[in-house]
């Protein structure tokens, strides 16, 4: 199988892409400067790519999912820049974030013009579309404030059921995946079945995506994952893999991991392998997997009941399953 | 006359916004009780009522621009809380601040909400006018952000000119009375040489009304402008007067201004009337005074050259005239 059969489609992004970041004013220099810097770090694009990629199951013109495809990319962007703040992040993408290289209060300004110049994008299309693509962007905008809320709130709360964690990362991360799939399906005058249906379909795949990490940051290897494992663990990050095991654990085991949780001086190294042995033992690994995969069939089953053609479907399907297998 | 010939208006405003505030959603918790709390504190809602002002010079059915000053007032407050926390201001309408209320982190997702649900009124209008307002509106925002970060690279800069601030406040506080006046007009089917002209009018009548602040901040009674007078000058604050001070003092003068503005340790009433004295001694009250007079002018000025009627121009520049009249 050819790696990334999109890779064309993402070459066309980066053509639209670009010239919208270098245009950027350049005064103020300290409004302008940060978002630059940031826009032009190394990213993946998935979500503007999701866009494309489904505009071209229905044979659209790509050229009119390109508006969309960027509003998501700077959407995302403002997205990560003001979440870098809150989590209190130094690096994003093996860059310095924002805030630390300049200061939080500049970081809330370049994350707030990003938000207004996702919207702006819309302005390009044709009217009937945009007011369709800005309904589904801002209930997805909304969905994606109140994940990162659920997020804090997890940090401080001690009763997180995997329901809840299931219902944060689908609001935190799925929804914008099924919002540039529906968003595409939209330029591309899909019906509104078929649209609905992707945005369905994106979400599926976003919690498949997101557990992945999940499962890559304990079980991953390191040199393929880009980072070392095993950084949840030391974070007593509220994880599929932690909530899970608090869960199930018997005594013994619920002592230990307890115990882990609260110690403040330790070796991490040591930390991530007793915890990762205990995740091991109620064979956690496997129900995670399973739980993965689930998803991601879920997600394919959806895009197959389409009228996108199933020769598109499937060359998708295996580009999904090529992205949560990087680095197993 | 009448105080305020706009209190029908007003009424219409708070009954057609106080459910969009009811309504909103009651989880999480700590996203929305911080934003119900912060649109909840009492407000002049000046921005929407201008909106909806223009609309009636026009003859338009008010209901009509009713999302339109919606969104205006949702970004207003947008900008308040995300400004409060880069300017670290306890208070905003003698109520504590969102950061301050709850933190940093919840204050920069509440402004963030509030902005998607600013966009979200857009789609109440009809697509054609949707798609006008949205072109204003986003330029806008993107000045107010632009403002803001020019007031705030203002504080480390020795050499800002009256012309900058000047432009500073356009951008900051002007531009969005102006969009709110254009809105209306837009709503109201205005032609588009109308509509513009009430956007140029709203930003001359923005710059008189922050001049005004100016003026009274140093020359207000206290008791009418509801807070302490000097509190500019004691923070050093870089307004037109200590601005056009700087610019225009003599030698003696100038350093004198400077030991003040140097000074850590010193009387608060001290200072300000030893500041205050300087500015008289320049006729600078009665110079920024005909600044104001002359924004105001020029504004009316522009008014009476639309098609609307001139007895309702009369009627909102006496009203203008008294919004800025109101503690002298």
């Amino acid at each position: 199988m050819n790696k990334n059969p999109y890779k064309k489609l993402a070459a066309v992004f980066d053509n639209y892409f670009a010239p919208l970041v270098n245009e950027l004013p350049q005064h103020p220099k300290n409004l302008y400067q940060p978002v630059t810097y940031f826009l032009g770090l190394d990213a993946k694009r998935i979500r503007p790519l999701l866009a494309l990629i489904v505009a071209d199951f229905f044979d659209a013109k790509i050229t009119k999912a390109l508006p969309a495809a960027a509003a998501v990319e700077l959407f995302h962007n403002f997205s990560l820049i003001h979440d870098d703040i809150m989590d209190n992040a130094p690096l994003r993408r093996g860059k310095q974030t924002v805030h630390e290289k300049w200061n939080s209060n500049i970081a809330i300004l370049s994350g707030d013009v990003l938000l207004v110049k996702a919207y702006q994008e819309f302005a390009k299309c044709k009217k009937e579309t945009s007011i369709q693509l800005q309904s589904v962007f801002s209930e997805t905008a909304i969905g994606l404030c109140e994940g990162q809320q659920l997020d804090m709130d997890f940090e401080t709360r001690n009763n997180v059921s995997i329901d809840e964690y299931i219902e944060m990362i689908r609001l935190k991360t799925a929804v914008l995946l099924g919002c540039s799939m529906q968003m595409g399906a939209i330029c591309a005058k899909a019906s509104k079945e078929n649209a609905a249906l992707f945005y369905k379909a994106g979400e599926k795949l976003g919690i498949a995506f997101q557990l992945t990490d999940d499962y890559l940051d304990v079980f991953g290897v390191a040199e393929k994952v880009g980072k070392q494992t095993g950084g949840d663990i030391i974070a007593n990050k509220k994880t599929w893999l932690l909530l899970k095991a608090l869960e199930t654990s018997n005594t013994k085991q619920k002592k230990e991991l307890k115990n882990w949780l609260t110690k403040k001086q330790f070796n991490p190294k040591e930390k991530v392998a007793a915890v990762k042995d205990i995740f091991v033992s109620l064979k956690l690994n496997s129900s995670l997997q399973n739980q993965i995969d689930s998803y991601y069939h879920q997600a394919i089953k959806l895009l197959k009941t389409s009228s996108a053609s199933n020769k598109k479907i499937n060359v998708f399907a295996q580009f999904a399953e090529s992205l949560m297998k990087r680095s197993k």
